[in-house]
């Protein structure tokens, strides 16, 4: 080959072709609603409680949002912030910001009005997508944001539009898609660069893994502001298949739509899962209902219930910074036979590499790889195409987490024989709670900013139904008094409810001699009985 | 982004991280390899005859061979030339050559000699690997191509490789991987070079449309030398499939392996699936089984019986020059509920482009779109990733086929409103007959050079069983005298014999006024009762 672009000379009468641009095109997931829409332009793309839109609709309305957007001075890389449930205008904004050349940043509606503003001002957003019931959490967000109000503001918008779309300014797919800020370990969140190349190939594995075929019908249980409903709004277009809407998640109306709409595809945390596997309405549906299940493997109790539910459940495993699942513990051969205990235990590894993805490694403090004895704890770590370019205007943090030239989880794993990983604790101080990250120095600091408090440390405790929640242990003033309700209460002023603590315990914190917090002498006591330090 | 490559200075303070190797691997189908060898070492990779072997076992075998191709002096980029059938050596050269920084070359076995030592000598292969039924094909490759005979010669290149193997010297996933010689317009087979990044994207594009899921029975009724097998041997190895090899097409042996190995996917033209569909030991296998179909699409009698079979018939459209198929005729909705008749009309369209691939165009002659009215007829043009890189060694090809920025097909096709294509003639003087290629014009020239030939051309005339066969129309020079099967004789001894007519008319051609052979009127009366001028 004759490469154009790396500046040497070409060679002398190369017998290799020369580059052209009839031999590639740039990885871009908004072609996936391209070719749908021209082969399946009668099909329906997306189901909203009445509301039901063709892909040829979907199409028209995405290059409306493109084109105004641009048409407003939307520039190649300028961001544009969400907030916004599982609408579909929240789907639309994943075909339409990219197609305008803007970087999408898909907000978790379950944050509090400071840390939303915090978001969208890190992430330099020049508009804000809101959605009217979410207006108040955008309180904060500073006025020179422009906004536009879902419903009126947003048609209006549309109308504005050319339905004939703009042409794309994607010159290189290594360029930024999505922003994705997660809480990590330190108080602030991180924002995580996406890239056109990444989600495409992520969307593929997703095809891939959950074997979606030709035209699903997805039921968006998963927020799409996770990791950009883990790239499957890309996915399921790619596949031709429905996207079956989901303002706010309750299983009654889960399994409503499970009937009626066929779906044949949903996601989920254990959390979500025994929400939908316990309810009254629960029945199988009479064909395959595959369901990927992330953030913790299911139990032996829900995986039986889930198959009692002729339900094909998947588990995977990976993080924000893995544009959502990065493993997938693949079924082996003989396991359908197993006793259910037997195949939950085998189930609950987080198994290997996606098949677009790198496999991963099991690493000690100096990389090196753990011996593959299933005893053995060393550090998660990635790389590949299925990794994040990094964090948005955050080197340091970038070059922290990339450090040796791989990803480094923060997860605590053993590494199997047969090569499967399996977790079974976290270095981070991080909590998943329902499958939400908590950054427990963010409660820490939380807690510390009221002044009775002389320090605090914050653990994750197991949790049945949230599989892990944050606990407190809090050392007063002297002389000072605060009660356990009034440090919660004054903690879900300052953060979201969910990242507050339920309990509160009082005392002098263990320390090492050195005079650093030992969590572990915290976390040990609560964590008695359980096989391993995370749920 | 702060691109390192494309020379320009980095962004002062951009916020965009600086690319690093950590979020990017290149695109290898190789990976798929060692991937499926990690986590399913005990899964069968390979089923020929008695043979099984696991995918613990390829990988060692892969791996040897490419580290023993590298010790005997293998460079990055030299060609390696195979002439095997559908065997498991050739299977692993798929895997091992690029694995020791090699360029495959798969030749057609159904070739005569000399072409086999022409496309040798072209591609410039330093080593040729010859199946030991197929000496004698590779009489004229010249002495000084290293041969290494499967079976014994090919064992004991093996046992001087290390079972680790060696560092991939991949840098780039546009560097080629493969180059497939196919028969054009012109005399001589032209290579048509294939990258890491087109295998790999074409490999998940198969593994998308034939929805092989995971762990599939793929039997090798396509030959590995048309376009590297389609690039099933890297598609079925990333679904962690068995491929259960085929030394040689027997419709009988077919029916025992679906019904002995569990085949669930397999691949072919119209001759051979009429060949599989019509045997008597013909019996649906009581699971589902997918059968792509290539090169013509089915006929209505054809669908029928491979309905009956159960078989989930995709018909699938491409040429050599996109890594074969590039367009899928996919089901619409409501398509399963009509008649075969009507759905088998339906099914004839070529389609559009695959998930991965850019959707084909329909142009005139100043490439320009014709109308989407089902009439008008247009070239079938392509590009994207899944076009290849152009053709060795041969700039001026590359540059015709390649004009106006688009790879042009010369099928010639109607644009339906729905957005499909469906072909109805071809541009290019070439001859399809049971999934081979015939250049018309290479037959012209075998048989005009015999002494008694004044002129001759060649066109393809419908046929039931192939599709299409190659007819001549011969005037002899004045006073000169030669039987059709002596004609048919000569040729046979200097081309293919799959080229070779089965019938020769005698007299004079008609021609324009400028005197240029009018084959349209030599074709129209074999064509008459025919809806399309392509079978």
């Amino acid at each position: 080959m004759n490469p154009e672009t790396d500046g040497s000379a070409p060679a002398i009468a190369s017998p290799w072709p020369a580059r052209t641009g009839v031999s590639r095109t740039e990885l871009d997931p908004v072609s996936f609603l391209h070719r749908t829409a021209a082969i399946h332009p009668g099909r329906t793309a997306v189901v909203d409680g009445d509301v039901r839109r063709t892909y040829a609709e979907l199409l028209e309305r995405v290059n409306r949002l493109a084109s105004a957007l641009r048409a407003r001075g939307l520039e190649h890389l300028d961001r544009v912030a969400a907030l916004c449930p599982n609408v579909p205008e929240l789907l639309e904004l994943h075909f339409g910001v990219p197609a305008a050349g803007g970087v999408l940043v898909a907000i978790n509606v379950r944050l509090s009005a400071d840390e939303v503003a915090y978001i969208v001002e890190h992430s330099g957003a020049r508009v804000l997508f809101v959605d009217p019931e979410l207006e108040e959490l955008a309180a904060d967000v500073p006025g020179d944001v422009e906004r536009v109000v879902l419903g009126g503001g947003y048609e209006r918008l549309l109308a504005e539009g050319d339905p004939g779309g703009v042409p794309s300014l994607l010159r290189d797919e290594e360029e930024p898609i999505a922003i994705d800020y997660t809480s990590g370990t330190t108080g602030k969140p991180k924002g995580v660069v996406y890239t056109y190349r990444g989600a495409y190939l992520n969307a593929l594995g997703e095809v891939i893994e959950a074997e979606l075929g030709h035209h699903p019908v997805y039921l968006w249980t998963l927020p799409m502001f996770h990791c950009n409903g883990w790239c499957f709004p890309w996915a399921v277009t790619a596949a031709g298949g429905t996207h079956v809407c989901l303002r706010q998640f309750d299983p009654a109306v889960v399994w409503r739509l499970i009937r009626d709409e066929g779906v044949t595809h949903y996601n989920g945390s254990p959390t979500v899962q025994t929400a939908i596997a316990g309810h009254p309405d629960a029945a199988a549906p009479g064909r395959p209902l595959t369901v990927l299940v992330a953030a913790a493997p299911p139990s032996p109790t829900l995986l039986a219930r889930m198959e009692a539910l002729d339900m094909r459940v998947v588990h995977v495993y990976g993080l924000t910074e893995t544009y959502g699942p990065h493993t997938v513990c693949t079924r082996q051969d003989g396991w359908d036979e197993l006793p259910t205990e037997e195949r939950a235990r085998l189930l609950a590894r987080q198994g290997q590499g996606y098949t677009i993805a790198d496999l991963v490694r099991v690493v000690d403090d100096e990389m090196r790889d753990v011996p593959r004895d299933a005893a053995t704890l060393g550090e998660v770590i990635m790389r590949g195409n299925n990794v994040m370019a990094g964090y948005f205007g955050n080197d340091e943090a970038t070059a922290q987490a990339f450090r040796g030239g791989w990803f480094h989880s923060g997860d605590l794993a053993v590494w199997h024989p047969d090569g499967s990983i399996e977790l079974r604790d976290r270095a981070k101080d991080v909590i998943i709670s329902g499958g939400e990250n908590i950054s427990s120095i963010e409660v820490e600091q939380a807690i510390c900013a009221h002044p009775a408090v002389l320090e605090c440390a914050v653990v994750a405790v197991p949790h049945e139904h949230w599989g892990e929640r944050p606990k407190a242990f809090v050392t007063l003033n002297p002389g000072a008094a605060a009660s356990e309700d009034e440090l919660i209460a004054f903690c879900r002023e300052r953060i979201a409810h969910f990242k507050c603590p339920d309990s509160i315990a009082f005392g002098p914190l263990p320390k090492t001699s050195t005079g650093k917090v030992q969590k572990s002498r915290l976390r040990e006591p609560e964590w008695a009985g359980y096989e391993r330090r995370i749920n």
